[in-house]
């Protein structure tokens, strides 16, 4: 018996059948003794067709009213698995983010929760109550109802686990955990039973989307367990838990592969002071968010400066480029929107020396050109032909055992 | 130069195209100088497609939770509209009901305002915005979210008219104002130019329902002033405001006929006290709303008694008056759902005798069967057979001179 907090996705809610089958799921834990606390997400599409609404009669709307449109879509979700639920004869409340204490700043469509006020939620409880909560929003101090973002329904879930000292939040989604690499591409990429919050951040970024990165943070600040699994089986997931509570670290534990990459090349650079920062920041200030930087020392006084962003700013990026090349008198731009980067990662890495190597080893027996390298304390990535990518995700995962992983 | 409330319904905002004529309709009051507070209802049918994803699921879901849902189609359709105000450059802002000040009791799906605290909307009209307020929806001492029950938005924009004492609230709706009889069945009636608070709750539940009879109860007692008229074209409407402020009281100024009723008889009722009680006490325990009662005396120590209730309520009337018909020892019972109630409406009808027998002539004359009578100080009802209905209305407001209207 215990207080669980429980994310279900919009594809979960997609439609009255699935929210059945939702509804159902929540009982199972109530009929088991434990308090429930269910964190939804708008249904399927829901929020998309808002957003095409607001877009036929405003080209840049401002995101105080996105934020009321948007806001409607989890108040309609929560409020209808909240009949569901009745109609199987339980108690059960749907409360707004304003309702379930959800404090936020005031930066609209992109608000960060300040606090949880957890009086209502802990009455409701109490009551005997299921408490259904509307993902994705929160209330600020000007009583403006805001939304936390893309995926805020992890970061409202983990807040709330946190804020109730829950003993697990559980992430619902349409896959059953986090694999050691994309099954698409892997076909005998295993399962993994449990990884640290550092590890499932790199992979989180590295597009393994099965979580959203700010909610894994908040999770690692919080110490809130988290359960990633599927919504439409019963079978155990993965824990994102602290590294120091597993076992045994693993040294990999996991292969991705980001094709969402662009590389973009100023050629011959004068090597002087103030000339990386003029570039960089000149970036920073539209927003554009780079990667990897490698500068190479090509000649005498000259340097070659290379990053990576994603492909969305590739447009941007180059003409900042061109325009800050002008400036400090480099040769030229070029850019290559052909590239993957393929990352290893693992908590076992930094207390286990040669695993880079032997990623490089894997790619050179591939003969696999190596661009771009970047190294972290868990992680070891590689741009490289984007045409390479999945051959070398399969190796790299045979290479380091993954495909071999007792479950 | 003023402020002015505005209402616009479901109709009128029904799709983007019609949200975007609402918002120009708007900015042409902004222009010429006003304060403008609009208040909308939901889109067209986006409350009856929630309706029915929620019957989906619970057949009888608690009030609180549809509430809960129900409330966000206005969400939707007043920040859409506040969009399409920003798009041409206006500033402008949308308030939920609670963000509005609009306080009302705890009774889910059919919550009265109980006051309108306006320091945020005086706030934003002090900031120039326009400011788009959600119909049909408050907030209870609880936090919790309540509605007003179908045609509330009408009530809520009297009730923010009277709070910030507005000059004039318009009412915006798909007929273009008020008149002296269905247009469908008299193709002369004409559009009446003014018409008092007494007369417009006698037409209003007597079918004529381009105003809910809540909002002109509430606009009486406040002493709101009302202008009906239509969203599709810029033509007067119809002032809805105290008689004494008018020139002239017209004698008659409606003529309505109400095809939702069914007739009830209780035959060879013994003349005791406390019949009358049993039975209405009966109906009323089970919500049923009786509009006329006939007692007549039959014969020594026996009484028919007819009575009147709409058609929905038919089956469970009847039950309730066998019932209670076996109790009391009545003969028996019979209904008749082929009648109609023909009814003239007006307020100068106190003050002019001989109104009601002109209208039992002109019925006289048709041939038509009267079964019933009611009576108020400004309305005269009949209940007649359903297929004279039609004739009854045309003729009535030929006699009292309503097809000879000067607007």
């Amino acid at each position: 018996m215990g207080l669980i907090v429980q994310k279900f996705g919009g594809s979960s809610v997609a439609n009255t059948e699935r929210i059945r089958k939702v509804a159902e799921r929540i009982i199972e834990y109530k009929d088991a003794g434990h308090q429930v606390v269910t964190v939804v997400s708008a249904m399927g599409d829901s929020t998309d067709d808002l957003i095409e609404l607001a877009s036929q009669l405003n080209s840049k709307p401002s995101a105080r009213e996105m934020d009321m449109l948007l806001s409607t879509g989890e108040q309609v979700s929560m409020s209808l698995l909240a009949m569901a639920i009745q109609a199987k004869g339980y108690q059960v409340i749907s409360l707004t983010g304003h309702q379930a204490g959800i404090r936020t700043d005031s930066i609209h469509s992109k608000a960060k929760i300040l606090d949880v006020k957890t009086d209502r939620l802990e009455q409701e409880l109490g009551k005997g109550n299921i408490v259904i909560v509307a993902g994705f929003q929160g209330m600020s101090d000007e009583n403006e109802i805001t939304t936390l973002g893309r995926g805020g329904s992890d970061t409202t879930a983990v807040a709330l686990a946190a804020a109730l000292n829950a003993d697990i939040c559980e992430i619902y989604t349409d896959v059953d955990g986090v694999y050691t690499s994309d099954p698409r591409v892997v076909p005998n990429a295993s399962k993994l039973a449990s990884i640290s919050y550092d590890e499932m951040l790199e992979l989180a970024s590295l597009g393994a989307l099965v979580l959203q990165p700010r909610a894994v943070e908040f999770a690692k600040l919080s110490g809130v367990k988290l359960h990633v699994r599927s919504s439409f089986n019963h079978s155990e997931g993965t824990i994102v838990q602290e590294v120091e509570s597993m076992e045994k670290a693993m040294v990999v534990s996991g292969v991705a592969c980001d094709h969402n990459v662009t590389k973009i090349a100023l050629f011959d650079v004068p090597d002087k002071p103030g000339i990386a920062y003029q570039l960089f920041d000149a970036l920073a200030k539209e927003n554009i968010n780079v990667d990897m930087i490698i500068q190479s020392h090509e000649q005498e006084n000259r340097n070659d400066i290379s990053f990576t962003v994603t492909r969305d700013d590739k447009d941007t990026a180059v003409a900042i480029a061109n325009k800050v090349a002008d400036a400090i008198g480099a040769r030229g731009v070029a850019y290559d929107d052909t590239v993957a980067k393929v990352s290893i990662v693992g908590a076992g890495m930094k207390t286990n020396p040669g695993v880079a190597a032997k990623m490089f080893e894997v790619l050179y027996r591939l003969n696999i050109n190596i661009q771009m390298i970047s190294t972290s304390e868990i992680k070891v990535s590689c741009v490289i032909d984007e045409q390479d990518g999945n051959r070398a995700v399969v190796a790299l995962h045979e290479a380091f055992g993954l495909d071999k992983l007792e479950q």
